[in-house]
């Protein structure tokens, strides 16, 4: 271990006990250089590899801040049971209700959105590389693609699988309009009208609106909010009943925001293969890691070809240009004919700017500045959580993406209290929306891809004070 | 009338009964100055209004030349029925082999190909745009579009309807990945496994394949060359059987050509609505027309809101694009649910270029150009068809698109020709492909979308060539 490496670790230690608390100034790069007998230029590497943990940021001319709290005083959730009980009515009217009219309104915080804001995005950057495009390329991309997608964007893709224990080839990629319809080209190919498929519990909304308009049924599994699916049950439930398919956002999962272990990938994996079914992945939110290294997808472990790897740059890069993609395993012949029906091809001139953007370590340099902000945006709102939300709020810590969980007093009904928030500027997603079962209504997701501002942080401190005095009329 | 339209009357009339033939050279300017007292420059109207035409063609320096062909030696086939033998084997494998590994290749000379020579496309024109796009917008399109696609592009295809009948609002239309998407969006939204639509014969390949992944059974009606779809056929069974719905292609349909009369349109039309039977329209060839004025479709008729119109500008203008729509009446509320779960949105940057291009009259005049491109080589191929095919050959004679339908002796089967062809750098499209009944065994079909050059004419002589040794050997 270097000098440098040394320091941060004994800082990082200090941190984390709460030696140092959220927002405290460190001791200056000089004091600590007098102190150590470092070099000044050791000392600010010190600082870097704390900053790249999103454990303190610089302030221009005033020195190194804390930027991480240990949230003692907020409880984790633990595992969420589905009920047997069906919900009421269809979630279809509450998805209306917060994504029907997604007109952008200054006025409104808006902490129900999936994706970063504009600002984490290298706008500058894309337009450049568009530019750069028409230059380079004779036809301008108006021509059809190959039915796989574009080549060198396949090439971009697959390198970055090289360190996997099964890294993909570029023969392994077909090029979807991004992840969801990646999700939706793949349950069209391997499913029917009627078939069962697993999911978590809570779950993306958009997987249940689909399934449904398939005629799919959906089960919805034991899931913990920090390890993720019940193996134990799923082993069950496969051995009980036929199921099609399992499908899973197996890092930084949507709403929880928690990531599955390695070693649970893995036995899932081993589970899908020995019954056969196949194991759809969503893996989208993988690349905004807060931890060391990018969690492997179940992917990586799949040598029976029955997991279908499904990704995008929706969520890092830009989400309406429609990049995403898909390594179907043993489906791939038939998801391949599945796309080309419905679609002939790929959107070209988008998909061909994400490969260039990917190229020469560009895609890397951005995640690296994004995992950054939304970590420090994560330890602020946890901040302003445990402060000003109701004293038994509890919610998940996530260790990547930009989707915070929020479970609140069983009293509380969040798709009651959608309108009284959105009448003072504050738009979430209830907890409702996450499920087909007749739960989570005192819970709601919170994105924390806004830039922090003084109106993001008006905004969430007015929703715990909203929340408290409903608690209050109780 | 004025001077030069009277004019042009006469030379029109001269050229169809073929006083002046296809290739010949008119009186020159000059010489129709002198001999009708007419300004130069009214002379020249003449000649322009000719030339829009596509009766006569401009060649520097050299003056005006007749491009039409009255075509009186071709025989055009009439009514296809299809027989009730059901074919062997699958389309597949066939459309494997046209279109599996579609690598250019500059030695063959590719007819089986469904979109116009790249030198027809304005290339240059776009690239501007796209380039202009980056420097006007802020954002550089990375957010997702609205659900119902971009608004400046349905305002700009919306405004295109403004004479029909009905005309359309922007919030009719719902923006899709190109008109095969739209297609797709449409029969999972109305259709269900196991159901029948009814279609032409011959049909386009593409309907019948996805029809067959979404589990639809094709009902293949009789269908004229000139007219289309046997209205009479398509009552009786509406009267006979149920289907969910009816999809045909209304103008310059792929790949008779043919378009339906605007009488036959407002029958379908009522026949539908009489059955509450929904009619997909894919009309993404209409506005390559040779006549005077666009077609209508039958969208323009519609008053019950029963057809989905859908449409492209993937055979104008960018096929990589991926950009269409769908006017679904009605239905427009399901096929915006199922756009949504399948796709989340429409791709943002090539939405934007192609509504710009579209706006300030740039479309109309790339199109105007295009027309003039298209119409004359067809007048060529017609040529070459007549004088190098073997007698009993027969020929559509279509009023816009690109596709040429041939039919040929009895004794000919395309798709044992195929190879042979191949060999010879000579690839179409067999007759087979378009049906899944067993005939059409003698027929294929021809793009007229190439750059019309000597190799172009050459493989078209080789073909016809071919053909002539494979009767003899009868």
């Amino acid at each position: 271990m270097n000098l440098y490496e040394k320091l941060a670790k004994e800082l990082e230690k200090q941190i984390k006990n709460g030696a140092y608390q959220f927002g405290e100034r460190l001791p200056s790069v000089r004091q600590l250089h007098r102190e150590t007998s470092m070099s000044i230029s050791t000392v600010l590497q010190t600082m870097y590899l704390l900053e790249a943990k999103g454990l303190v940021e610089a302030r221009p001319k005033r020195g190194y801040f804390v930027s991480f709290s240990p949230n003692q005083n907020v409880q984790t959730p633990v595992v969420y049971r589905p009920t047997t009980k069906e919900g009421r009515g269809s979630i279809d009217d509450t998805i209306q209700q917060v994504y029907g009219k997604n007109e952008p309104h200054d006025s409104v915080t808006n902490f129900s959105i999936g994706v970063p804001s504009s600002t984490m995005l290298p706008i500058a950057r894309l337009k450049k590389i568009v530019r750069q495009t028409m230059l380079d390329l004779t036809d301008a991309c108006v021509h059809y693609e190959p039915i796989m997608g574009n080549p060198y964007l396949r090439r971009q893709v697959a390198q970055r699988t090289s360190l996997w224990e099964n890294g993909l080839s570029p023969d392994d990629l077909i090029t979807t309009n991004g992840c969801m319809n990646a999700l939706a080209l793949a349950l069209m190919t391997i499913t029917k009208k009627g078939d069962r498929i697993i999911t978590e519990s809570p779950v993306y909304f958009g997987t249940l609106q689909l399934a449904k308009s398939l005629g799919l049924e959906v089960v919805e599994m034991a899931t913990h909010s920090e390890y993720g699916l019940d193996m134990e049950e799923v082993k069950k439930t496969l051995k009980k009943i036929d199921i099609a398919a399992v499908v899973v956002v197996s890092n930084f999962s949507n709403p929880l925001g928690y990531s599955m272990s390695a070693q649970s990938k893995r036995t899932l994996v081993k589970i899908c293969t020995n019954h056969q079914v196949p194991l759809i992945e969503e893996d989208l939110y993988g690349d905004v890691f807060f931890g060391p290294e990018r969690p492997v997808p179940c992917k990586s472990f799949d040598k029976a070809g029955i997991v279908l790897w499904c990704s995008s740059v929706s969520k890092t890069l830009a989400p309406g240009y429609r990049v995403g993609w898909i390594a179907a395993g043993k489906y791939m012949d038939e998801v391949l004919k599945t796309k080309l029906y419905h679609q002939v091809a790929s959107p070209s001139l988008t998909h061909e700017v994400v490969a260039r953007f990917m190229d020469k370590g560009r895609y890397d340099n951005h995640l690296r500045q994004l995992r950054v902000s939304l970590h420090h945006n994560l330890l602020r709102y946890l901040q302003i959580i445990q402060e000003y939300f109701p004293e038994n709020t509890k919610t998940t810590f996530p260790n990547g993406g930009f989707l915070l969980w929020v479970e609140l007093d069983p009293r509380i009904d969040t798709s009651q209290l959608y309108e009284p928030a959105l009448s003072l500027g504050i738009k979430y997603a209830p907890g409702r929306m996450f499920t087909l079962r007749d739960q989570y209504t005192n819970c709601l997701r919170l994105s924390f891809g806004l830039d922090w501002n003084e109106q993001t942080a008006n905004a969430l401190t007015k929703l715990g004070l909203l929340l408290q005095h409903q608690l209050v009329n109780y």
